[in-house]
């Protein structure tokens, strides 16, 4: 298979480099392996150890920690670093960028990114910025697996312009990954995500900063009895920090924007627990399973009690 | 069995009557029945149609709306509602209670529920209010099932003074239906439960309502994309509303002092934010995954990633 015979039918690329091979890299190198959507996969990292343990792992085909080497004769590339590192990767592919290539990335944030990355990019390639929406706590090579990305979202966020071609080949290879595809303006990414991820990610990181800090409870109790809510919050605070840290820098006005609507809305709910205004509390607590239902309804969580945690013997 | 042959060995009673019958005291049901903890149990609850449903699924040997008929003869009786209900329960079993009886309850709130329920409980009987810390986002008589409280902490708040043969009694009924037991006192159990799960719930409603009522991102926008953390936060939000209105309307203090502690915490991330300050982001990020290692060490969640709700087939 060559990049030209590509189709719908059998998407995929002859020469699939991969700059980052963390919990997406290493799961889009598994996935492509698994679906036979590449040809030959070129890992490149910025360091040795995880170049390395790439290779133990039988990501790619090809290893090289000089991200210019990997990127020759590439038809499709795919940067997957913390996207505070998305313009220093770019500048340093660009000049060995092939004409014709596809170039992308998964960062969780876009404005931002193709403001880094697109200035880097030549003329001769099509820039398509996506993000798959998926992921775990877990990070690094040994994270990553084939079916991260079943029947979970990728936005496309191509600026105005890009070749419909280009954006259909990455389309079809994403879904060929198990994904859905939609496609939007990267600011309206941005907003999307703040909510449905960033801030979710800031409040969780810092109940457990909370809970960690208390002198009237200690660590070892907010540990043992963290099934009543808490251990869920801190699963999503063992994410990767440097990724989220970056995520925060790089999404600035969109994550303030959602984090001050959160906070008005928990003044409310304080008030009302404040005065004992049962009403309101009851009212916000019934009105928000409506929307659990539609996250079930079109199966992006399972519905089995409790995430399927404490199963169910008789 | 009868109470007076109740060895650890051999834990339960003669008479369990449970009074409310919903996802805990279903799920209590389910396991004395399967663990042989109860000779004969009684089930009572308000609504004629939750009493029907728990005949339907064959949970008791004695059914009845009767709440004073239903503790006649009981050894132990626990009392399973909102907690907002419990003082109202209190003042109508109290005269039926059976000298020698241990009256329990689970109660998410401890303080305030004692103080609701002892006026109302005679002399001869033992109260040993509990709380296992267990549950789903589900409930009612259906959503009950005998594993619930396995490898769960039950914390009980047995007030000074109360026969300690009592409690021993009660600890081993919980011990038998899988749960661990500790004691503490009824004011710092409402505060360790304030910050290891009221405040998660609160959180969880509100970020959940801040996402429905936004103007620039829809509903169904937050739904197809809720996969990078926000869909975590609507298995908590679609907990039981009634359930939590109580908790929050009678653990107001405990709330209060750990919201604004949250909230604090929350200011310092938004100023991270907001300033560009990498570092702060970056060492909050990272501390908080301490607890995360400390909550999987003891077994009180799974390890699988993503609660291994993305299972990984290759």
């Amino acid at each position: 298979m060559t990049a030209t015979e590509a189709t719908p039918e059998r998407p995929g690329f002859h020469r699939l480099t991969l700059i980052g091979i963390g919990l997406i890299g290493s799961s889009i190198a598994r996935g492509a392996r698994a679906r036979g959507l590449a040809d030959e996969i070129v890992i490149s990292t910025r360091r040795p150890e995880t170049l390395e343990r790439a290779r133990e792992l039988g990501l790619g085909d090809v290893y090289t920690l000089d991200p210019l080497e990997a990127v020759a004769g590439a038809d499709c590339v795919i940067v997957s670093v913390p996207v505070g590192s998305s313009g220093a990767v770019a500048e340093m592919i660009g000049p060995g960028l092939a004409a014709g290539a596809i170039v992308s990335d998964v960062g969780s944030v876009k404005a931002d990114v193709v403001a880094q990355m697109a200035p880097h990019l030549p003329d001769h390639v099509h820039f398509v910025p996506a993000h798959p929406v998926a992921g775990t706590e877990h990070s690094g090579p040994d994270a990553g697996f084939a079916e991260l990305f079943d029947n979970k979202w990728c936005i496309l966020t191509p600026p105005p312009g890009t070749d419909p071609e280009a954006v259909a080949r990455l389309s079809a290879f994403w879904r060929a990954l198990g994904s859905k595809v939609e496609t939007m303006t990267p600011e309206h990414h941005d907003m999307v995500l703040a909510i449905t991820s960033h801030i979710p990610h800031l409040i969780a990181y810092n109940i457990v900063g909370t809970a960690a800090d208390l002198e009237t409870v200690t660590e070892s109790e907010v540990i043992k009895f963290s099934a009543g809510g808490f251990r869920d919050f801190t699963r999503i605070a063992a994410s990767d920090p440097t990724m989220w840290r970056d995520v925060f820098l790089h999404n600035r006005p969109a994550v303030l924007e959602m984090l001050g609507r959160f906070i008005e809305d928990l003044f409310v709910l304080q008030r009302a627990v404040r005065f004992g205004d049962g009403e309101t509390l009851f009212r916000q607590f019934t009105e928000t399973r409506a929307i659990r239902r539609g996250i079930l309804d079109i199966g992006q969580d399972t519905a089995a009690p409790d995430f399927g945690r404490t199963p169910k013997k008789g």
